[in-house]
């Protein structure tokens, strides 16, 4: 028997390394009490500090300066949700997978699961007791058809129940929510004073981009500050009626944000999934009305109308039996919304709607009076159908543009605009013809190449839209950048594909619209 | 413009840690050539010098000592896959999600998969293109039913040509393989030498142990070196017509080594994942004659006879387009077999059969005389039914113990004998009755945190198996375990549930066996 182990405890380290929502435990393989190997193959180990403890997959150091064989070292997330000092004495255990795994292992044989069963999975998330190759398994088992309408509202509660709740103390709390993927589509940002304007309450918490060139919180974090603390998010609604936040720092539903950091790499966004992510978020921000935006096109989430209505059908059976009034709109998501594409080109056109500048884009004006009006038309004062011209009369009275600055001004304006990009190239047109197509995904990934959202002033600016006759050596759009690394990675993928496709005027794609 | 983006290159770093199986890449947070948060969301770049590139998932370091902003660091298994020298400069470039992963996509969607999408599959795994996240999702989505059996071919023929194959130039290579899951079923270690001895070609590479208490190849190792070259392997195969090695070195069908570092911590083990795994493995060895035993109880992995002649199936329709000549057979896989469990306890059992000592298990050797009868059927000077009696003599004469020292002796037998562990501990029984119930699982976790089979010493010793009478205090097993920690681990988990259920005797399980 070796020595050294009557006190089977390691002292505690941070690690500085960022292991991206999972908790990792670093382990030196010559510890003496704790044998790396027996602890690596299972997976994850329970780290425990008086009544208090994590769990955390393994990894093996050899080298000493990272954690010494005494140490027992965590990743910056892992550490902060132990909340102890460095080198306090900690436990190591075995940890056996959180017990409502069991759940996810009767979902992959394709059992239907319980209200129960969703309120043990959610939990478990929430502490950060599963792996990614555990969240990826529930993913995946709960993706694509498998989860029945029931199962969705059951996953919609716990999701709720597992961070915040707000509470208005109104009857009337409006929100409006596009399911994502149009570039450029930041018709938020002209909703909410319109509708902040005519006095309805629009606490707007808005996620950051993951994935894409831009999220609302992105945008309007150009112009004002968007962390807001709960107090101050308060604050802000009550003065002006509605806010432009992130809702990040208001821990609603926050298994959502856990479980979208493997579900983009895998690229899944399957409708129960969906439905249930956003719901939740609604529910817990204590939302009455809601409008969805659902766009429908060739390079959308939704690529035909018989799946966009599929999913309204989901979004109606969910809400009905958690007392959130909807409405469903299938707006055109054949190409982008405006022109730019990327926080501080969006901010440009919203400002242009905003101050009924001529040259506006018309498309991103139109849609988003267009759901302004339907929002509301939630007030039991507003005769229905009368909804779009007060919108009109707000934007074109400027007094969704006053707004607009009470809520920046509320919130923090930004001290120091922030300057065009330095890096610009013009992608230039090969062909004469007409642009027939404007793939989203493709915009959408050049423009995070780009630097979006990270580099506020990264982006693309599109010149030609949907219709528009082009010809040889015309630009179709620029790419803007502020690092070299990121205006190469830009350019090289716009080489492989513009996103463009140009063709004659009878083979543009049909639009499917509701709205 | 910011400065110092002329050379987009990092200088290359090998960081100490052991990230098992899955490549990750170390960048500071303040990197000025490439903006970290823009390729951790997307989860995973690739790293190039000249035309050798590698994928890794990306973590963020806030700390200059363990890759400064100018370096990009390497997990050991990363940097080994890469091959580089440290200090060499290397590219950084967002990565696509391997092409591969467009059929998983359409395997989670539901759709059978080709052979041509098998391939690739089984190629970007085995480039450690997948992240542990894409291979969870992979092998959740092809779990439970969701292969058909064509698949199952078309996975098999994939997996198999990812590696090496071995040629043995003789028309009869004989293997028996066990689907696993019963503690202490060490017959491999009898069969081979009593097979070999009869002159037939066994030249049996094992696995290690992931997460049960010992593989075939930890135990042999108490006895020889088991890490043996190709050449070395052909050396000793050539002179013994059979060796007891370990598999690892061989690089057969290596996928299923890298899935199964998934697999285990998810607790996955679907039908046609396991046919796909064993078989594989078996055509990349040159095997012609195979035996596979199906163990059959309450605690294995087959717990039905319905689900065991589901999986006998699979393999027989796999098989007989693989070409591979084989024999199931049903065993009772109701409690371990033989007394010990762990490397050390194991091969004194089987020392024991091989000897010829009266206390030696019988149902060790009963099982490895019947499996290794019907392994000498193959042999065509061999009329069917004298297997057995012909297995029987070769152990009875001494001729197996013979050849298995020539064996131990041509891999180069262990110099120092391993001590008994200095821990023991007994297991009491605490009521009167039969022993009608020993669960394979609890006994294999009780041995596993006991420290097998890192520790060769460590593991169970069984006293007491099914319908043994027992009374109240007497010991069930004895814990043996090298290392403090391990020893109250496993005393732990015995408190909570020791394993075994006390009854009378007509409580005792039916057996299932067709063999």
């Amino acid at each position: 028997m070796k020595q050294n182990q009557i006190q089977d405890t390691l002292r505690l380290r941070r690690v500085a390394i960022d292991t991206y929502k999972e908790n990792v435990a670093y382990l030196n393989g010559d510890c003496e009490i704790y044998r790396a190997e027996g602890f690596q193959a299972l997976s994850k180990i329970k780290v425990t500090i008086n009544s208090n403890s994590i769990l955390a997959v393994l990894n093996v150091v050899h080298d000493d300066t990272i954690v010494s064989p005494g140490e027992l070292g965590l990743s910056e997330q892992a550490f902060e949700q132990l909340g102890e000092e460095e080198a306090v004495l900690v436990r190591v255990d075995h940890a056996e997978p959180p017990h409502s795994i069991d759940a996810v292992r009767r979902k992959i044989a394709g059992e239907r699961l319980s209200a129960e069963d969703y309120i043990a999975i959610t939990r478990d998330i929430a502490k950060h007791r599963y792996s990614k190759t555990e969240m990826a398994a529930f993913l995946v088992a709960a993706g694509e058809n498998g989860l029945d309408r029931d199962e969705i509202l059951y996953y919609t509660l716990a999701m709720a129940d597992s961070g915040k709740r707000l509470n208005w103390g109104e009857p009337v709390v409006v929100d409006k929510h596009c399911i994502g993927g149009i570039p450029g589509n930041r018709t938020t940002m002209l909703l909410v004073p319109i509708v902040a304007a005519h006095g309805m309450l629009i606490p707007k918490t808005s996620s950051r981009a993951i994935t894409s060139p831009a999220g609302t919180a992105d945008t309007m974090e150009v112009l004002a500050e968007v962390n807001l603390s709960p107090d101050r998010l308060h604050t802000v609604v009550r003065k002006e009626r509605g806010c432009l936040a992130w809702g990040g720092t208001a821990m609603l539903a926050p298994v959502d944000d856990i479980l979208i950091t493997v579900e983009r790499p895998l690229g899944m966004d399957a409708m129960g999934q969906m439905v249930a992510s956003i719901l939740s978020k609604k529910l817990a921000a204590g939302v009455t009305h809601l409008i969805i935006d659902i766009p429908v096109g060739p390079s959308s989430k939704m690529r035909h109308m018989r799946q966009a209505l599929k999913l309204r059908k989901l979004f109606e059976f969910v809400c009905d039996r958690i007392n959130i009034q909807l409405e469903v709109v299938i707006t055109d998501g054949r190409q982008p919304v405006g022109r730019g594409v990327g926080p501080l080109l969006e901010v440009r056109d919203v400002m242009q709607v905003l101050r009924n500048d001529p040259d506006a884009p018309q498309d991103l004006r139109q849609k988003s009076i267009r759901l302004a009006g339907r929002v509301l038309e939630f007030d039991p004062d507003v005769r229905g159908g009368h909804g779009y011209s007060i919108a009109r009369d707000i934007l074109d009275s400027g007094r969704a543009l006053t707004k607009m600055q009470a809520i920046i001004d509320a919130q923090g304006a930004r001290e120091n605009s922030i300057p065009p990009a330095p890096l610009m190239h013009d992608v230039i047109c090969k062909q004469d013809g007409v642009v027939t197509g404007i793939d989203n995904l493709q915009i959408n990934r050049i423009a995070r190449m780009a630097g979006a959202p990270m580099d506020k002033a990264a982006g693309i600016d599109l010149l030609k839209k949907l219709g528009d006759p082009v010809t040889v050596g015309e630009p179709l759009y620029t790419i803007h950048a502020e690092f070299r690394a990121d205006y190469n990675f830009a350019l090289n993928l716009a080489r492989k594909d513009t996103g463009y496709t140009i063709g004659s005027t009878e083979e543009l794609p049909a639009t499917y619209v509701e709205f």
